[in-house]
């Protein structure tokens, strides 16, 4: 039985109750939201390395970090160092988008090391097997997706929401079809005429979902990829589909998430939350960005944290992470680490307009520190420490100034928060 | 005759012309709102180098930034070279903040080098002069403030609107006061017993302020420094003296604008907006982010920037960024320039947001130049386009890839919109 099945038998599986903890959320209503697909624990009982964790709109808003080779850039070794790094400074989920040489292995190497739920998407795989693309065929589809279930992947990439039909609305958009996996079936669909394979098969699809307790992440192939084609009829019309995947998976007992986009204007955010709330049923929601601009390009990871944050507010449940490099190349280690580090704060902020308890604390105990001169206990408090005391010690590096009621900003005389003390304003 | 005198005089000034062109708003409809107060051209008459600019509710949304030494850090000439950084990456104005050695001379050399507005507080020279700040007199303040506006300041930062009867409510403070300008009023409030001199002799500040026709930035003494401190009740009422003294300005034909935070929920950002606008009768608001978390030191341009294209987009007019330093020191060079980056597109995504058609035409071009894989189009149309050819060129550097169908996230094959140009998806 999958986790969903047996919360929806009033069961709690060890993961509910290690997420109840986490949430602070009591352990009959984790169990309540899961069987109803409004929380998911995404989590393959064969990914043996994993800690649990809950995504959700009653959960702490979580953070996704994409990873992965390309056929130009980067290796397995340098995937499993970024891996460590993104875990490192805080992603509550990463996924393994390898195109690059030995897909498989690459995989296996971030499963064994991943702590956290690693999600793929099984079509990158299948293409790189093939000669055409248009030799495709479900098995090839089915084949992959039992392959990676097997291997321990906790949740799945699938674009099974695309349909023959949709293809007419892309042609109105100024940048087409952005996602990787959305494009190449897409492309597959346009070549043969025929409907989308996963759409066809989804049952089957399904039956090595049930089997495996895999999680299905809803892709959205049609999500817009400029600010032009934001929330089009395109990108709707899918997301209408995806709705009503998420009803059958659920009949099967299978877990839901769904993508969303993408590129949105800041005043579409609210709106994107509430449509996809409403057309899938409450399953929590998967947003890459947004981005609130098309022009950010090398600060796409800024752009992009200013969109995530308002989604995050508004409903999204996980953020998937942009980095610096979005739209430029692969990134590197840097970029991994600035990427997270800017969802971490859009999450933050997130969870503090949410009104959660818990944010808030860490907010007033880091000012708390400041306005005591308590550096080591600033620094501490923030994202990253390290950055945070690198930046206060270029101009004053010595120990002493660890003491200082001041830093290079204002110095001595001018600190409004020294002068407020010492005078005991507050 | 002021500017604004003369606006509600039915006069268009040079300025008002200038302004008209730029923002592609009808010249009579920018008279009347510099009339009404809400738009204002800071530009002091003797600031020749000036090119004049709009800020407010009707114009597109501008970006500040703050410079100037500190008594530890940096001098004129590394300031000036920050102020020349700040114009290249599209500061709308600066404010030359110095509290080091040698005020006027920095001051003298921003002036004479800046094209854009440029703003000061006053009191940091004032206090600069002084043994004991309990020495301080109206005296002082008056001669600075006509010493500054003789050198061509084209705004000032004056904390007029801090009352006596406001300091108890700062003591329910997590983190009291965080103005440098206003913490030095207070200060001196809380030691001497009386009432603030700026609001005492507001008249006769005002005199000073017409007969150089130099705009007032309202401070916001109490602005809070924390989220703990977010909306309470010292700065409402600080906010509301502010309406108060913004009419009176008005009345003597001397433009406004009025500051806010600082540090700001998410989901508090539109009220603070709104209770301005009404509390300040549409004087165009200037916000320091604000920041939607106090946990962001080392990143808070990120953080701020989130706020801040929320604020921009509910209504802001001006908003002063703030660098990765914030917190922890003075700001060099590059995060002068990390912080303008945040801030134009925080601005940029409120004008998006806003509705604003050049803004879209920008993201229009620089997604057809995406699509078409036009990569020096790209990167020209990006707020910094050394940046964006650099994370390019990491992985795919020879000159041969600014003409190929993909980069390096995804290569040839797995490029979503190689794949649907050459199906004609699209």
């Amino acid at each position: 039985m999958t986790q969903m099945l047996q919360a929806m038998h009033g069961k709690a599986t060890a993961a509910i109750e290690i997420v109840a903890n986490q949430e602070n959320i009591p352990l009959d209503e984790i169990k309540r939201l899961m069987a109803a697909g409004q929380l998911i624990i995404p989590a393959n009982p064969l990914h043996t390395s994993l800690m649990p964790i809950a995504i959700g709109r009653a959960a702490k808003v979580k953070i996704n970090a994409n990873l992965g080779t390309s056929q130009i850039s980067s290796s397995t070794d340098e995937e499993v160092e970024k891996l460590h790094i993104a875990m490192q400074f805080g992603a509550d989920t990463v996924m393994d988008l390898s195109t690059g040489k030995n897909i498989d292995e690459t995989l296996g190497a971030m499963l064994s090391e991943s702590t956290v739920p690693l999600g793929t998407v099984p079509i990158y795989h299948v293409f790189d097997q093939l000669k055409n693309l248009e030799e495709m065929r479900i098995e090839h589809l089915l084949e992959m997706i039992e392959h990676q279930a097997k291997q321990g992947v906790d949740y799945m990439t699938l674009h099974c929401g695309i349909l023959q039909e949709h293809l007419t609305l892309v042609k109105k958009r100024l940048s087409g079809i952005v996602s990787r996996g959305g494009g190449l079936l897409a492309a597959w669909m346009h070549k043969t005429g025929k409907q989308n394979p996963l759409y066809e098969h989804y049952d089957a699809v399904l039956d090595i979902l049930v089997k495996y307790d895999v999680t299905i992440s809803l892709g959205d192939a049609l999500r817009p990829g400029c600010i032009h084609d934001a929330t089009d009829a395109a990108q709707i019309a899918e997301l209408k589909t995806l709705g009503e995947l998420t009803k059958r998976a659920w009949q099967r007992g299978v877990q839901v998430m769904v993508e969303g986009p993408g590129h949105i204007p800041l005043h579409e955010v609210e709106y994107n939350m509430q449509v996809q709330h409403e057309l899938c049923h409450g399953a929590p929601f998967y947003v890459l960005g947004p981005l609130v601009t098309d022009c950010a390009a090398g600060f796409d990871h800024i752009a992009s944290a200013i969109g995530a944050a308002v989604a995050g507010w508004k409903g999204a449940s996980l953020l998937c992470y942009i980095t610096p490099k979005e739209h430029l190349g692969l990134p590197n280690k840097e970029d991994v680490k600035q990427g997270v580090i800017a969802y971490k704060i859009a999450a933050h902020a997130a969870d503090i307009a949410k009104g959660r308890k818990q944010a808030r604390e860490r907010d007033a105990a880091i000012s708390k520190a400041r306005v005591n001169f308590e550096w080591e206990n600033q620094f501490n408090l923030t994202f990253d420490p390290e950055t945070a005391r690198k930046h206060h010690d270029e101009s004053l590096s010595h120990d002493v100034f660890k003491q200082a009621k001041f830093c290079s900003m204002c110095g001595p005389k001018y600190c409004p928060m020294g002068l407020a003390n010492s005078d005991n304003l507050i």
